[in-house]
């Protein structure tokens, strides 16, 4: 943990002082990204030290095949990974015949980053000296277009300092670019076609085995001290895969040089022929011109933070972690696109592929229902939909039948792509995350027709495979779920995970009650389902028969549930306990050791604990809290934003703003040392759950919200906005009341510890 | 399985017919070695149809990079595997201008291989037509001498049937060869000198990393009609890694041509200077000549059949089965040699790396005991105690501390070279085996000289490895060993199997025991082995104290021990009531169902019983044997000779046999389909376990021979010897009495059902 790196500050990351050590770290951190594309902060000039470069379009993908020492029968052959993409930033300059290149500088000055969020643009500015003895001040500022969202422009300006001087601008883009997580070092980009004309170059290229086609662009133009030079490039040099023009313009001492690039990309999900469309994107951006899409771009972030900024008074790095948080959830997902969802690294890093896991409907959907238009997490639902032919043929694969889906722990296309028995075959709770998020959804929004429409046949997918899964125990009369690996990863192939038995048994019951509910309120849908999939009677008997006799471990003597059949037999040292140098296990400890350690990566009873809190009493809660508490070493980002909750929940504020500074500056201030290799986005949301769930004790009840507002002693306040169905709701909490503004034309009440409050529109109400 | 495919004969492995789909399974069944070297029977001359191509020095191997798709901490770098070792066999053959080749020619005639078990020769004849024309008949015989282990023999005779022909013999070393399991496509060899003189050859090669140097020799001669045409190569064709002579010679319609080669290898673990070895070998071998060196091998073959032939009488198909079985354990190891171990697949093929597993210590051992000297089972006890530091450096490296050993899962140099954490670091029941072994070795052999000398050390190391994985559950009061995979490998990750508690146990119990024995009876070495691992009295009680209060699972309801907590959690389906289509389930079935279904891969908890049948009752073995054998599917190699003894000891005599047959033919009837990758030269000693342990009920107690025989129906009698104690005694037993002979000048006294029986030397004792 580095908290010097990242300066305080409100609305902006900030980094001071070039260092070497830490370029790949800020590289992650101030990544950009538009939803549609987005790329590391990778230098636009050449660089020798060592970068980690990373250009991601959404929903390219690429299926490396699966890297495995011992296969297992049941493992896909193929692992889809978001890849890297044609590089379309890349600028060289060579400054009185010397390339520019921070590595081989004999002084960088002045070195600032800063990625301002309020108005979606990174910035880097610094002055150097060339080994040439040119000293020079440079300032390069880029962003993605939110608005045009093929586009993202940079611009990129150059004052010599100590002499006139020549300075070669070498615009180029490049697709012969590999992915550091191949699995046999293959190419994955094919290169078709490279054209230019003027000021403007596309290269074209096909992924090998998808089949994508994306064309990148780019059009250049030089300035002078604000004014455009009107030139073209000199010479052109090219070959299949690259091209880069070259710009020779003399500058004076003191003046200011520039190039505008306008570049991005223009794919085959969108458009029947990407050459025709990139020279479209181009005309359209240029038209508008930098200064424009400056403009543009500014404006569309301050409708995104309109509405979901938090503030937060008094706490400028709990601040600044929030809006990271919600800034870089936007820049990853936007949920305009059902074919798109949230990978793990967003468009920071190529870990975990760049694909769909449960993270979405555990930690995400909440976020994007309550700050965007319900078509958002409606898109995320159906994506899923869209995937279930996929997820009963992988159920099928491991001997399933009758229509039962297992959908995959890691996908991009529906297919499993994840290839370790324990989690891929085991880690099945993920399926009962995908139904609760359907429940959630309809309890948020209040938009039944989702079920009868698409989501009845998904839980029945899910509700066949658990009925299919667990096994009747003669020894102990009841139901079981052996060999599964719950959320705590920390525990292999054990039996009775009391939270994959819990939700399994919940997707029964819920399951078996939609059906009822649809069969009355929407019978054509309900006629057209279960004739599709061919459901009996007598199936749903069964169904009710697992439900009603699931096993559930439970510790008479703690009065606790067990987290699996044989969690007691462990030696129980608390993490407390434990010397602090062996700490982080999954770094210090060889794996056979953690699983038969006590200690937990992530919430596992507790996160049935918040799924279903409302099953459980508060001294429920309580108990379970500080005997898990007392074992988890939260290894996993998604860890703390659910311990925050839940600690704030049982009035431990102390403890819930701990869990909250880790989760929302995990990234900032690098807690697991390994920014490295991206942020870690999806847990991002859990961050904004932390506040609005947790310090804000927002739920929603019988269709209307309540709340609990608590504040951490070391804020003076904080707010938030919800949309709660089409009613944008604010909230602002401080140590003395809690308000609400309601915008729009209708009242609205609401719950604040239970008792109702009338909220009318555009006037505040303070409780 | 295929019947059909071997010939039953009591002394040879006949094929005949040429069958394309049969040439990688031949290959395998007709693989010869001699304990230093071996290959699979590949063809000599050009083959262009489907092969397995195989050649092996023991003790030579490399470090293959470790492929894994998720790297686990504690996982090891490399995996030292075998080397396809340089190539000598190969004799290309040009036939009038046309190469032959069986895969071209238009016809194939008399085609048969004989593998002759009693004389240790391999024999391949067959009458072809080439494409040109050409009608020849060819025999080719080869074995790998016994006496002269570094040099092998091919006598290759072609005779025209229908025209005067010319033929060139291009017979060849090359250095060039590859693994087929390698896991990264490198190299193994780096070639480094190739040399001739005359018809001599020599081609010398170094190991990457290991730098293992291997000089390939061979040395030429052409006969005519038996004599030998004195011609020298009139053409040299060499390149850094091969080399290849040529001889053309006129051969008359219906004369016979010959090439006789020698060849071999000499390896830097024996020779200063390879190339010298290799002269001096070639010198050796050539002195006496083919017809010599042919007569010692048949001589050196019956002093091996003298001492370890099992006889079977009226059952053709058993007797080749157990032949084979002999045989082929005495190609792979002979015992000469401490650093040397008995790979899975002997030098038949890749597969398992030719590396060293519990296998060696748990079947192998009590073959070698009683059919060679005592040293040869001393010899593979100290391969163990030489590795002893780097079972400590392995257990170190997970955690362990105070000198704990951890022997490896698989290993050539004593490093662990597997990578599944659920069997590299939890199949930890390895660690008992090795214990086990020293202790078998003394109650066979009587010698105790081995434990003070060196078995004390590793003892220990295995004990403190055992006291400090075992952990205390508070919740039960017991000592626990969580986190384990049993000897059923369809089992991950269980908690307190109980064949791994039960040797955890024992190896305690036995090395605290043997510890105040050597301290009374070895005292100088009981000070320097304590003091070198400076074991404390507290430490020994507190082994006691593990020892004495150890978790045992215990079904009170079925009275049986159960193979792990989870056990009677399962659906408890028998293979019985299993539909055949899902078998074998680990083909049909993906890991996660084998691994929550009952079936049982190999004994585990029956395992137990084999090594400690005297601590239970029969009455104990009969319910735990009927309860473990309904489910268990025998997929593994190991698994049939352990019930079949057991079938024995319960008088179910039909079982026995079944098993008998299965364990025995294993390879030859390619129960698995899978012997094209080698045979499971492992097992085979399991198969002799079957006979004399089994049928013949032998066990040692209190330093006497004990016998319970039992003959299978389907026998008219069966005989083996046993080395006990350096008297040789033979045992022959039919449906009505059981005869012994001794050889020797000493009588001794064996127990037949529990009756004292005097065997005075040079007679024949019935009973």
């Amino acid at each position: 943990m580095n908290q010097d790196y990242i300066k305080a500050d409100n609305w902006s990351i900030i980094e001071e002082g070039f260092d070497v050590e830490r370029v790949k770290s800020s590289e992650s951190l101030f990544s950009i990204g538009n939803g549609a594309m987005g790329q590391r902060a990778n230098f636009e000039e050449h660089y020798s030290g060592e970068t980690f470069q990373g250009s991601y379009i959404a929903g390219i993908y690429y299926p490396d095949k699966t890297k495995v020492g011992w296969w297992k029968n049941g493992y896909p052959e193929y692992f889809a990974k978001v890849l890297n993409a044609p590089n379309w930033i890349g600028i060289d300059i060579e400054i009185n015949g010397e390339n520019l290149d921070l590595h081989t500088c004999t002084s960088v000055r002045d070195y600032r980053r800063e990625l301002n969020m309020k108005e979606g643009w990174y910035n880097r500015s610094f002055e150097a000296t060339l080994k040439n003895g040119t000293e020079i001040s440079v300032n390069v500022r880029r962003f993605l277009s939110l608005d045009l969202d093929e586009v993202g422009v940079i611009k990129y300006e150059i004052t010599p300092l100590n002499k006139d001087s020549k300075i070669i601008y070498k615009p180029y883009i490049d697709a012969g670019v590999t992915n550091e997580d191949a699995n046999w070092e293959e190419k994955f980009w094919e290169p078709l076609d490279v054209k230019h004309s003027e000021n403007k170059a596309f290269v074209t290229a096909r992924t090998f085995k998808t089949h994508f086609i994306v064309t990148t662009f780019m059009q250049n133009s030089i300035l002078s001290n604000g004014k455009n030079l009107n030139i073209t490039t000199e010479n052109i040099e090219s070959n299949k895969e690259k091209i880069q023009f070259i710009y020779a313009v003399a500058v004076a001492k003191g003046e200011t040089s520039a190039i505008e690039k306008i570049g991005g990309y223009t794919v085959s999900l969108n458009h029947e022929n990407t050459q025709h469309g990139a020279e479209n994107a181009i005309i359209t951006a240029s038209a508008k011109g930098y200064d424009q899409l400056l403009q543009d771009q500014i404006a569309s972030w301050a409708k995104i933070w309109e509405m979901s900024d938090i503030t937060i008074d008094g706490d400028v790095k709990a601040q600044q972690g929030i809006r990271f948080n919600i800034f870089q959830l936007n820049q990853t997902y936007l949920g305009k696109d059902s074919r798109l969802n949230i990978g793990p690294k967003g468009f920071t890093g190529e870990k975990y592929g760049g694909s769909t896991y449960w993270d979405t409907e555990a930690y995400c959907i909440p976020f994007y229902m309550a700050t965007k238009d319900q078509q958002v997490a409606r898109n995320l639902l159906t994506y899923r939909y869209n995937q279930l032919d996929k997820a009963i043929e992988n159920a099928t694969k491991l001997g399933f039948s009758n229509g039962a889906a297992l959908y995959p722990m890691v996908t991009m296309n529906g297919e499993e792509c994840h290839n370790e028995w324990e989690i891929t075959f085991e880690e099945i709770h993920r399926n009962g995350a995908i139904a609760f998020a359907i429940f959630n959804y309809y309890r948020f929004t209040g938009d039944y027709s989702y079920i009868p429409e698409k989501g009845l046949e998904v839980l029945i997918g899910i509700a066949r495979f658990w009925h299919q899964r667990a096994n009747f125990s003669t020894h102990k009369n009841k139901y079981m779920i052996l060999g599964v690996t719950g959320p705590n990863e920390y525990e292999n192939n054990v039996n009775n995970n009391f939270y994959t038995n819990y939700i399994a048994k919940w997707c029964l019951d819920y399951t078996f009650e939609q059906i009822q509910k649809v069969s009355i309120e929407y019978p054509s849908d309900h006629k057209r389902v279960t004739e599709k999939v061919k459901i009996t009677d007598a199936e749903l008997q069964s169904w009710k028969k697992v439900a009603d006799n699931m096993y559930f471990p439970f510790s008479e003597e703690l009065n606790v549930y067990l987290q699996q059949d044989g969690f007691l037999d462990k030696e129980l040292v608390r993490v407390a306990d434990l010397d602090r140098s062996q700490r982080p296990i999954n770094q210090k400890w060889s794996w056979d050791r953690i699983l038969r350690s006590p200690y937990i990566k992530q919430a596992d009873v507790l996160q049935c604990f918040y799924f279903f809190e409302d099953h459980f009493t508060k001294e429920e809660l309580n108990r379970n809290f500080e005997f898990y508490e007392s074992f988890t070493v939260h290894e996993s980002s998604l860890s703390p934003c659910v311990h925050s909750i839940q600690a704030a929940v049982l009035d431990k504020m102390e403890m819930a703003y701990t869990f909250y500074l880790r989760t929302s500056r995990l990234d900032l201030d690098d807690y697991n040392k390994e920014v490295e290799e991206g942020c870690h986005i999806t847990s991002m949301a859990g961050t904004w759950m932390s506040i609005v769930e947790g310090f804000g004790g927002m739920r929603v009840k019988n269709d209307a919200l309540h709340f609990s507002p608590k504040i951490p002693k070391e804020w003076n306040g904080y707010s938030f906005k919800i949309n709660f169905r089409n009613q944008i709701l604010k909230v602002s909490i401080n140590h003395n009341d809690t308000q609400f503004s309601l915008e729009g034309a209708t009242e609205l009440t609401v719950f604040v510890n239970g008792k109702a409050v009338l909220v009318e529109p555009n006037s505040l109400v303070t409780v």
